[in-house]
């Protein structure tokens, strides 16, 4: 179901995650959870992320891609002092810019380090021609803004900083809200009734989940959309329908996500 | 740095993971990171990972890029049997071949619910005419293969064992080994100097990760390629140039990663 972001007038993002130690299996991200959920509540589902490797040619072929079709593109990692960060560089080959020694970086990197800032940590300060700094409040070292793609770091702590000093400049739709109901019932159980409420409401995406835990098996059903109204009812239709098959339906959560 | 994946022979493979609910931030995948280390250890270096809504166009179109690019396609997610479980439909669009009830897949989903089965269930007996069904010894309903895509279960317990099944018909290079050296020294610190050990040794991927652990700052460096002798000398470079600077260094780790 993609009823979300079908509005022409919806925001919408992807991002792009950058590094060969998320496609290595070394580290596990979880930028991509934070930024999604941060996104739902402005109201700006992401619709695509590609984990991408260090490598000039795949950055720009997917921040290219998904600038041209999305509202907004975050980008995470890659934007630090050593060889294998190629982010700033690789963005500017993207927007066919020079990649020049922002100003306003190189006195805060100089303010920052003093003595120790040497040519590896001035690296930090280049930007594309013409791009915007986003603040860094944890480690100094700026991310930066070029139109639609915003250019974060990779470090959890530091990407989370960074999205907070941006995100008062992106325009958002309707927080996407969400209601969830879990019973101990198969989704193969449910599937026909559950196809018919979905058919019921199009404007809510309805999800489904199957679980297991202890032994037991179950099914979570999950409804997200913009309008609270709509999610109460589609709440109700599906507690009943849980119901009509003899199950308990416990009702999991509201609000944004 | 992409010289993993650079020689011609080398075969790599690409993940769409499939689903609203990782976009939306509600779960945070878990398959990627299992698949990345179990395709390195077979020597398939992942090169790019795809996380796309229940949506048929787009499911297509990044199979599609990603099928004629890469040795191996894996997807993950949407083949349960809801109305948001749309994946064999679009690997049949994606392949332009009919989607069939699969023989095999009916009698393995009948062996398994009995009278159960219903029209829902015998939706996960369907695939794209010609595939190949993957065995799931954890919940029945079968994967398939079309071709060089893998189409896998979203739940990882199910996701590994499909996997499993699968291991063998794959044909790997040389496993992908790792070895890590970390210190309480600051990136910006070592970049010079890593950027020439990277460039004295182009046949392995440097990469450079930064930590903050209680209040101390530092800096890990993975080394990863698939000799094992040249992995230990770029580790005794690591330490050196480490050691001159005046740190102590730890190596963390040698195996497959």
């Amino acid at each position: 179901m993609t009823s979300l972001a079908s509005p022409e007038s919806t925001p919408t993002a992807a991002l792009v995650i950058i590094g060969n130690e998320i496609l290595s299996g070394r580290t596990q991200d979880s930028n991509a959870q934070v930024l999604a959920q941060r996104l739902g509540a402005l109201g700006i589902p992401l619709r695509e992320i590609r984990v991408v490797p260090d490598d000039q040619a795949a950055i720009v072929a997917a921040v290219n891609t998904l600038r041209a079709r999305e509202t907004y593109v975050f980008t995470t990692g890659g934007i630090g002092p050593t060889h294998d960060d190629i982010t700033a560089a690789s963005i500017a080959a993207a927007f066919d810019r020079p990649l020049i020694r922002h100003p306003e970086a190189v006195r805060i990197m100089t303010a920052h380090y003093g003595d120790a800032l040497n040519g590896a940590r001035l690296k930090m300060a280049e930007t594309p021609e013409g791009a915007t700094l986003i603040d860094n409040p944890v480690s100094a070292a700026p991310g930066f803004r070029v139109e639609n793609v915003f250019v974060l770091a990779g470090v959890p702590a530091i990407m989370r900083a960074m999205f907070e000093s941006l995100a008062s400049d992106l325009t958002g739709g309707p927080p996407i809200l969400s209601r969830a109901v879990t019973a101990a019932v198969r989704e193969g159980q449910v599937a026909a009734s559950l196809a018919a409420i979905q058919a019921r409401w199009p404007q809510v995406d309805i999800g489904s989940y199957p679980w297991a835990r202890g032994g037991a098996l179950g099914t979570t059903l999950v409804a997200r959309g913009t309008d609270r109204a709509v999610l109460e009812a589609v709440v109700t239709d599906l507690v009943a329908m849980i119901e009509d098959l003899g199950y308990a339906a416990t009702i999991l959560e509201s609000g944004a996500a």
